[in-house]
């Protein structure tokens, strides 16, 4: 398993994919340069009159995210994981809030139904998701991990997504195979929007490798960019500057290092 | 005084209130790392298909910011600071460039005639208001805090809000009570949207306290991480990000030897 | 021409020029911050109702940037750009991966109609826009600056405009006259939306001398800023972070010693 992480970790920055992100307005500039510190491109191309045509003819994967919802943005969403079907690029979905309000219930089971590649979010969220409904207190997760476990693996079963719950602990599966990672550091929870990054940098690593794998990579190298950044870090703001440095000098020995994983 | 502030800022880590924030494209990411260093919960969440909704089931505070204001998001916050009155929950309003347009002038008019708990802005922003035009330069406060003071007391008795002018020194009014507070630093002002996100963070302490002394205990915070952080910075960019650290690790202690209350 | 780069930084100081900015939402905060550490004054008005307005009453100059274009966006950037040169205030033009979709070729042929005052572009952006098409993936450049050189001169004949590409090394010219400048850092394009930034602070050197010499006044600003923040920076985070402080702090003399000219 440690072993397609670092090959993952080394194929993306020999590749530099373009990951294209339709994504909230908190989230874009965290986002863009956790891409770029990894070794990716971001794109944040949404207007409805380009998105599909840019991810067709440009991207090499989509990232979409409901944490700004609009009208339009739910509708430009839906075409561009269409046409990242239509074209066997992989999407990641992140259903932020998603059981707070009837709008984001109503999206979030639109999106769901167009079959994610990799479904990203908290405990509250995947809960929120996999009961078609249900609560969520903004984007913090009011769940623990372990309790939205089964809830994942339904999820997996019923969608075909791979599902990712990050939280203190991580949880992976596919519906079938599970599995849970440990890493990161405390402060990670604080800086906003780092979550909704972790989607666009998990849609980078799912052109170097199967969507469970993928998924792994990108969690595995998230956390330890935690773990290295935590040494380095007073506070939230300074831990967010120091998450930037860490995932550009991340390499896969560090990755080994400091993430623990656990097969289920 | 002192005491009450103190006992915000506690009740506000233990209870981590859930803030709505319909602010401008600018400070979303800095509001949402201030909300959550000082201990509470951010939630951007401003489509009109939910907004009214999410404050009504969800968040415990409003706070409106007209930065980069556009048609659809001023009736969203018009409709949703109803919502808050219905649902007597605080509101605060950040009349942003207020002077500056017709339609800010008018959005501004709109806005206040809707009863905000508490108004926070700039020296020219509270006289723009105040006195229903005037000119507003930009986002930057063109007047002094000392020349504004009797418009904040005019606009507080008319439209029964607490008003907070910011800047080197603050001015809080309810019309009758009105205090000056000292503290902040020199580099506040020099990064972008730290008045916008005082605006979120002020409407997280609305909802440990009466507005008054709400206003006192989120600026008091503010000024005091602003003087911790001012101590670590070697410009705007470290200031910004010190500031966020201070906002994280800031105690009832700090907030006293840091700020100074003046009584008027 | 070092002398002229002096005087501009100093006078940009002095006037603290406000600068309209209806630019991408990943590049709005870093924008906004970098304008206040050069010493200018940003304001992100950008809603039809009102951006016309706001330039023609309170900004003395424009940038305007299709990164997150919308329908709504375009039109109001067209709208607010003839009031510019209505106005007679200098207007930047930062075509962000125009070459990507035909919604960006169109608008790009668009606002190029409409006599910018300054272009400023990677050398992908600056060849699709010279040649109306080409490709451009995404927003990072994939062709060498000198590749791009004839058609930045061809592009400047036709459109009246300093065009400038920015990179490794930066290439400024009117058609006629034409220089290269060196400078700068490694880390400056692992930093989402500092060249986005870079279109906002030329708009703002813009109202400090004509165009050809304010282009090589902002961009050697620039890079001065960034040899200085390399020198503090571990990554791309702490990079951003050291380059505010840097363009706060920066004086004529750093210019000097940290840039070089070359006349062709």
């Amino acid at each position: 398993m440690i072993d397609t992480v670092a090959q993952s970790l080394r194929q993306l920055r020999e590749s530099a994919p373009l990951v294209q992100l339709i994504t909230n307005y908190v989230s874009m500039n965290i986002a863009a340069n956790a891409l770029i510190a990894v070794g990716a491109s971001p794109a944040m191309v949404q207007a409805p009159e380009e998105a599909s045509e840019f991810l067709r003819d440009c991207a090499q994967a989509l990232a979409v995210n409901i944490g700004t919802l609009s009208d339009i943005s739910a509708q430009t969403m839906a075409e561009t994981a269409k046409t990242a079907n239509a074209a066997d690029k992989p999407w990641v979905l992140d259903p932020v809030a998603v059981g707070a309000t009837q709008f984001r219930r109503d999206t979030g089971a639109k999106l769901l139904s167009l079959r994610p590649t990799i479904i990203r979010g908290n405990a509250s969220e995947i809960r929120a998701l996999a009961n078609r409904g249900g609560s969520s207190r903004g984007v913090d997760a009011g769940d623990m991990v372990s309790e939205a476990e089964s809830d994942a693996r339904n999820l997996a079963h019923s969608s075909g997504a791979v599902v990712a719950i990050t939280g203190p602990m991580d949880f992976i599966t596919d519906g079938d195979r599970a599995m849970r990672l440990f890493g990161g550091h405390g402060l990670m929870p604080k800086v906003t929007a780092l979550g909704c990054a972790l989607s666009g940098v998990t849609a980078a690593f799912a052109t170097t490798a199967a969507p469970y794998e993928a998924t792994l990579a990108a969690l595995a190298a998230y956390a330890a960019a935690g773990s290295l950044a935590g040494e380095h870090a007073a506070g939230p703001g300074s831990f967010a500057v120091a998450f930037i440095d860490a995932l550009h000098m991340l390499t896969p020995d560090m990755v080994h290092e400091r993430t623990r994983i656990e097969i289920i």
